[in-house]
């Protein structure tokens, strides 16, 4: 990373959805994300790019991986990592989102990273604080560094997105990755595919760019890269699916649906996978299978973004 | 910081409370956390003060702002900081304070930050240990880094403390932070008002060097500094107040009522605020508020009371 | 622990229990914390043997102590850390111990830290990962870090530990780290001694290599080493034990039980004591208790593995 001002500066102060990136926003991202995998492979995982810069995670959602990962990528950076473990804070005390944004603007941090269950939280922060702001999860909304590093995981094994069909299944509706990854698919010139039962599509699912499958042998067939998304257990039963047997009966990723696919494509899966519900295990670890290498990328994904954010050769603006 | 080493000495090897500070030792800490601001506007927020020096964070009672300061503070002085998480901890299989103590002494920490719900803890683990100690809050006895980053705020608008009315509102009965400030306030040579409804004053308190009102009018007649209190959740109802609204109407800090003070008058509150109950949110968003102001400087005097309680001038007493 | 690279090559990539060990790895690891003392006596507690290293602590288990202490030890050694809430985390939404394993692998840890209630759990964690395992405890199983430090404990207060008579007390049903010092003790030729009830003691003790004795007067006699293991609460009453009272009057360890012992035995707990039931506090806190050095030499015993198992001078095995 140390020649990272060779790199084109990245235009945006936040990042909060894809729909906010250019292409060419996307690639630039992509490209010091490669750049990025190497410092985690080596023995010493630690540059000083970001050395005395404050980062503070704010988890409303409890996630292991993505917390995880932004740890990681901010302290292999010199970072100082604080993570809020809201759940224990005053957040409990009756404390507003907005006011707890403000306390934690005032410590002076450089980034903040926001998770919360409410689509429009992490834009809303980045209005009323004066450091860089990642999104991290809001909602149903947006997930970007999801499908950032989804998208260099393709990138990597395929050379590039543009035209590769992408079979996206399972729960749609509810699924920010979902979101994102067809706002930045689209954006790279790929061919994108849903397939679900028509309770988890969202209506008007057709206008974003997607040809819509019912089956997985209609989405599967000729795919390039097989995108598996969780179902959440609190939808396991009942109104949206009759059972989870029916479920990975017709919608779960085996050998015998993946055969539709082309034979090298990628099978992929944000994680936590619900083993047996959206993907067979012998799918899960097969030699297809990219799930793994996903969350590698993710950390440096993280690295590249937090990097892009708060480049020196950026003006920074003045605080709130 | 580099040149701390030309500031005094700092008498106390510990931080437990006010009381114990004369009014040199609060104008030293003041000083150094003078210099502590402008080191978190940095872009580099780090020093190497307190490199390889370990900073334990002991919070019995959460709290998101007290413990990210502290933690922060620590970090920026480059200290290895480690947050005991009690409500998970061997607390819970039975272990005394000072058991618990005494195994993180073994440790070998340099400072031990502690919060605790029963007045005397931090002073009880000050005997214990042979490490500096830091009442982060103990119980409704003192929290003298508020009171400290309350007098900073006010130094830096004010220039002074000395000849300044500042009315403390509220539930002076159950806070370590009146305590605290009206100790600091006192030694400053403020001159300090308490308003609050007589379910909410401790009996003797005009013993305190405090002028007693009964009505916000009268306190915050002319007043330099309104400092507001929180109203804890648990006492909004029931013995100590008739109802919310009640409270809001006759203690509660609005536009009418603040009316009364200077007109530069500065208002203040430690957080987490109740927006509607003990203050109106154009008034904890208006002009006169520094609620924001105060944060900040929390860290700053976090970070100058670690510095000078570890002052690497101070010959190291003896380990318990 | 400059000169580090004058002792000899660890041969171990994981450390999964004293069962592993040679005398010869355990005398190795013990000279090797010998070292890590005298780092966490200097006022700058700080190498930087693991800079740029990435630990993960994966704490199935809370535990204050032992968590605190590898995450202390990591960071004196300057590793970057990362404390895995298992509680709170993707382990709730179902997840498998595996499947959290490979995703923290892929986001290249150079060493794990796990503490699981499953006997097993770091051997199979080991198999699946392309870092070191640390094993902090597995079920009923091994506390292997808990053994060397005792061991080192008794080394530096009696020179060695061959011939030197141990008698451990209590719960060794339960108890992993009974069966790690037993195993560990034997390794370097101390005499063992067992005192329990026998409704706390496992069946085919005796094929361990320990002598088991029915009271404490005959188990002390002579004894150079009292360990007193912990009651967990929840066998205090019921099946294990007729009551807290006649447990301590037969097996608690209090002045009349300890004149059994040579005058200068020492008396070890591994943490945290329930005072009054298996230990007397005037015992606890008496001048033959090393119960707090114990503490001590456990953050310098987890420096000497972590250090001993990334020496550098390894070459790197392929990752999984």
């Amino acid at each position: 990373m140390t020649d990272a001002s060779s790199l084109p500066l990245y235009p945006h102060r936040h990042l909060l959805g894809i729909s906010d990136l250019s292409p060419a926003d996307i690639e630039l991202l992509l490209d010091r994300a490669d750049r990025a995998v190497a410092i985690s492979r080596q023995s010493e995982k630690k540059t000083s790019t970001l050395r005395g810069r404050t980062q503070i995670n704010l988890f409303y959602e409890a996630s292991t991986r993505t917390q995880s990962s932004f740890e990681l990528a901010g302290k292999r950076l010199g970072a100082d990592v604080l993570n809020m473990s809201v759940a224990s804070s005053s957040v409990k005390k009756g404390e507003t989102l907005i006011d707890t944004a403000m306390t934690l603007n005032a410590m002076r941090p450089d980034i903040l990273i926001i998770r919360h269950q409410s689509a429009g939280a992490a834009a809303l922060l980045a209005q009323k604080v004066g450091c860089s702001v990642v999104n991290a999860g809001d909602g149903a909304h947006e997930h970007p560094t999801q499908a950032l590093l989804d998208a260099l995981t393709i990138r990597r094994a395929k050379g590039a997105l543009s035209k590769l069909i992408v079979a996206i299944c399972g729960d749609i509706l509810h699924s920010r990755v979902a979101r994102s990854n067809i706002m930045l698919l689209n954006a790279l010139g790929a061919q994108i595919r849903v397939v679900a039962p028509s309770t988890l599509l969202p209506s008007g699912i057709d206008r974003m760019g997607v040809i819509v499958c019912r089956s997985m042998a209609e989405g599967l067939k000729d795919a390039d890269v097989v995108m598996m998304l969780r179902l959440q257990r609190e939808r396991m039963e009942g109104a949206f699916v009759p059972s989870v047997r029916e479920y990975f009966r017709y919608f779960g990723l085996d050998a015998e649906k993946l055969k539709a696919a082309k034979d090298d494509a990628l099978v992929m899966h944000p994680g936590p996978m619900n083993r047996g519900v959206e993907i067979a295990s012998e799918i899960a670890d097969g030699p297809q299978s990219v799930i793994q290498e996903q969350v590698e990328m993710g950390v440096a994904v993280r690295m590249a973004v937090m990097e892009a954010l708060l480049d020196p050769r950026r003006n920074q603006e003045g605080r709130a």
